[in-house]
């Protein structure tokens, strides 16, 4: 079973409020020493685009690295992978959805065109790679995604050359139901997947059990206090945090030795910047524990 | 498939700001409209043990009966039987809890004492009545509870006629892995059993589909915007939400004729009165949509 820790990236990429870069780097410290093996860190992308993590490089210079963590970063093309790995990260995230409309209006792109700019990616690095494949359930334009739409995207990628894939509930609206009907079709061909649940309406954590008891997923993708938010419905759940995953995981018998309140307190380092409390289900509970 | 919604009362039971009779009436009435086949409207309770509801009667006078729907209140003995039938209640629901220290701090007697108390009420009532074992799983004084205890209480509770037991995770913590374990072993000596959930680990979906998809459980308790909260944790999220259950039996494949959002809109009644917003996630994804 493996966790990554995708609060330094995915989480603060959807937060409106800027925050400041050593508060990044002791979030991003507290994460990895909870022991996950894996943090995205932050994203390669043109600053403009994503002005919340236009300090990638200082917050990189900045982290401690402890042995056996792997830190991650998005990476857009290959102007991005040169920034990268001049920052020595250990592995490359890559970013396409399953849904036309959503990859014009998140990256001006096809998805075909989207996957094209990745082959220059994958072939100029020796480092590890991963490919986001979002809105694999449902998409916030175009709503249910015909499944057969992710294995298309998943095929092309696995023949790229990709590591391993993560699959993401963008608008966090996929039930137990629909992760059992792409995963029959999604595993016989796709490299490694992982998830990427978001819990919007209230079911990442009934899907991990589901792709974990089921089908044998044992890698998901959290967001440390459930950062990040839903930007499709703001003030509404999204990604699931690290903290619940982990602790519904443990508590149904994964090997997982991580504790869910080093995740709470790991995000109680950006909840002051937030404009509002950390709202996942173990940091309300926390508390007043 | 059947769904107890018991907002109006072990919701509002747990909010510390009072509510108008007139808005819990209004409240109820938009609850029997949505089509939810079992509403606990109140209970009958000395009023200085539980203020927020002291209006029971009133509420029962006022509230429109449609046909077909169940009208139930919380019961404590025979005095309470009395003031419940004279409202024209249609099912008595009786309390009792797996934990001692629980029964002890919550009802001032011990778990056979409570039972022992229930054995007049379903005596002299021809109403069909359903009882509570609270704690069946965690009690935030013993932590975990053996399953052997709910079993034990079950088993008295089944002797003493009861028609229906609900099995209720009182502080949330349950996991899918807990069900199984107490189901297991309760099944097979007890009268229809209803799972009572509540979400302050994020856990309740994960555990109702569980129950429904691997033990045919099909009766579940829901507070319509997840009213309530949870008193051993003030501001952690306490009964699960009728329309986070609703729509995640629905994307499963649930036959269930009741529309998530009319939930959402029933609690929207009650909102103004809180002193704080919804919490469930559809009501918190709905507000945006």
């Amino acid at each position: 079973m493996r966790i990554v820790e995708v609060g330094p990236r995915d989480g603060l990429q959807n937060e409106a409020n800027t925050i400041p870069t050593e508060v990044k780097v002791a979030f991003v410290d507290a994460l990895s020493a909870t022991g996950v093996r894996e943090v995205e860190v932050s994203s390669f992308v043109s600053p403009q685009w994503v002005p919340q993590l236009a300090d990638a490089e200082d917050v990189f210079a900045k982290i401690k690295r402890p042995d056996g963590v792997i830190f991650s970063a998005l990476v857009p093309n290959e102007r991005g992978l040169e920034r990268a790995e001049a920052c020595g990260i250990d592995k490359v995230s890559l970013f396409t959805a399953a849904s036309e409309s959503f990859n014009q209006k998140n990256i001006n792109a096809t998805t075909d065109e989207s996957i094209d700019r990745f082959r220059p990616v994958v072939a100029a690095t020796d480092l590890t790679t991963r490919a986001y494949i979002s809105t694999a359930f449902w998409c916030p334009y175009e709503g249910k995604i015909d499944p057969a739409a992710v294995v298309r995207v998943a095929s092309r990628l696995t023949d790229l050359g990709v590591d391993e894939l993560s699959v993401a509930d963008t608008i966090g609206k996929a039930s137990p139901a629909d992760v059992r009907v792409l995963l029959d079709q999604l595993l016989p061909i796709a490299v490694p997947v992982a998830l990427h649940f978001h819990d919007t309406y209230g079911m990442a954590i009934a899907n991990a059990l589901t792709a974990w008891k089921e089908y044998g997923i044992e890698v998901f993708d959290a967001s440390a206090g459930g950062l990040g938010g839903c930007p499709y419905a703001p003030g509404a759940s999204g990604n699931v945090a690290t903290e619940d995953l982990v602790f519904a995981l443990r508590a149904s018998g994964a090997t997982l030795d991580l504790a869910p309140r080093a995740f709470v307190e790991a995000a109680q380092i950006i909840e002051p910047h937030l404009g509002r409390p950390l709202e996942s289900h173990l940091a309300k509970a926390c508390r007043t524990e």
